[in-house]
């Protein structure tokens, strides 16, 4: 029996866990789907690395997800994004969604006043990825953009309403209030997990655009016109977690980020 | 000409900047001493990473300090020096120092209480290295550890004497206060930088062990004692930086964490 390419997993990886927001995201809206999940846990994180050895880590992860027979790859990770997406796209015959290209589209639809904060890593702050791409799209736009290197270990941490969360997240927002921005870019797949204090910082009339939902969006639409959807009827897609290291307090985190349980983590080795 | 052993550099490594601290205590100790010190920052930190993934990437650290021809090496990283130290000097026939030792016997001399507490990255934590040493060295001693992962950023960004730090290092210290330790053993090469809030949080009369010191010290003991101490009238020594990744911070961060100018920062590869 062979299998159709509708049926394959897609790919989805990440420096670590952050990429799982996205992956949650993905069983939400395509709950037929089964899904194989890199976390490059042994070189994590990305964002306080350089443009050329994000580019050579997300090649290796590509080539593993491809030598299990993905359809489609999620660069579930905005730092990977920013630097390694073009790459990534060039070489490879099958889609390649990154997270950038869809939270900008959705900034762009919600702002109101022109006016978009962005924060992330200092990887995906430097490499202007948002900066550019929000501007040729629309070039009256006025962007506030802030590197929030401190936010990727409090959320691991779960220090996610602790007071010094509260006063690190303030002072990194401060910009955007003073930029009265009115849309702000959680641009990496950490922050979601930070929506309700940032939320609650910058008042219920900013919208906080989130990596997750959006990429997951855009992977719908993909799938849908290359015809690589799996049909509904299909039952409940599975899901398949694999990580480069398994440190003591990894699968706590992957159900902390993923919302579901997990049953077996596999260390997978890319050398 | 041929040189002689004594002349060879000394080799130190860590997961990135954090084993300058270690290096600079050499630098004030062993003047005379030439000495290569190698950042593995593509794959930084080693605090959340497994034991065998830290034995990994220290033996391959190792390799490189080795194939260019130091007389000794200083495993400048607690987390690498709890998981791999033992491997490492198994597997070489030059002298091989790390930092919990030394530390373990600072401790031992400042404590009047018996009573001692360690902060370190998760990975030194759990690996027990520290409570470990102690136990064997004094059996009666009583031992409040705690992981404080948070601190490594909080170094690296510089955010030194903000708030945020305070209340963050304020919560790590309670049970050491709750438990009337009189010695804190600062277990990872970032935490000379936090001495000062350290100092004023625990109290003057509470006496802070730097793994940086100790552990130069021990460094100076092995080369006396194995006859390989530079003679110091050859001049001022010579220190060479390299790493595996050169992101865009990284020659600022190494300046304030060595505290003295370097010229070339070079980028090699472990493979």
């Amino acid at each position: 029996m062979n299998t159709s390419l509708s049926d394959c997993p897609i790919g989805a990886f990440d420096s670590g866990v952050g990429g799982l927001t996205v992956v949650q995201a993905m069983r939400e809206l395509l709950p037929s789907e089964d899904i194989l999940y890199l976390g490059d846990t042994a070189r994590v994180p990305y964002g306080n690395k350089s443009p050329d050895t994000i580019i050579r880590y997300s090649r290796e992860n590509m080539a593993y997800l491809r030598s299990h027979g993905v359809k489609a790859v999620v660069v579930a990770c905005n730092t990977a994004s920013a630097h390694a997406l073009a790459v990534l796209q060039k070489e490879s015959d099958i889609p390649v969604i990154g997270v950038i290209a869809p939270g900008v589209e959705a900034a762009l639809s919600a702002t109101r006043n022109q006016r978009i904060g962005i924060i992330g890593t200092h990887g995906t702050i430097q490499s202007e990825a948002y900066q550019n791409l929000l501007r040729q799209s629309r070039s009256e736009v006025m962007i506030t953009a802030i590197a929030a290197p401190l936010l990727v270990s409090l959320v691991e941490e779960d220090w996610l309403s602790h007071p010094a969360t509260h006063l690190i997240l303030e002072e990194y927002l401060a910009p955007m209030k003073a930029a009265r921005v009115d849309t702000v870019v959680l641009a990496c797949t950490h922050y979601p997990l930070l929506k309700p204090l940032a939320q609650r910082i910058l008042g219920p009339e900013v919208v906080l655009v989130d990596s997750a939902q959006n990429a997951a969006a855009a992977l719908a639409r993909t799938l849908e016109t290359s015809a690589i959807k799996r049909s509904s009827g299909s039952g409940k897609g599975r899901i398949t977690i694999c990580a480069t290291d398994l440190p003591a307090q990894f699968s706590r985190l992957v159900e902390r980020f993923l919302g579901e349980k997990i049953k077996k983590i596999s260390q997978v080795s890319l050398s």
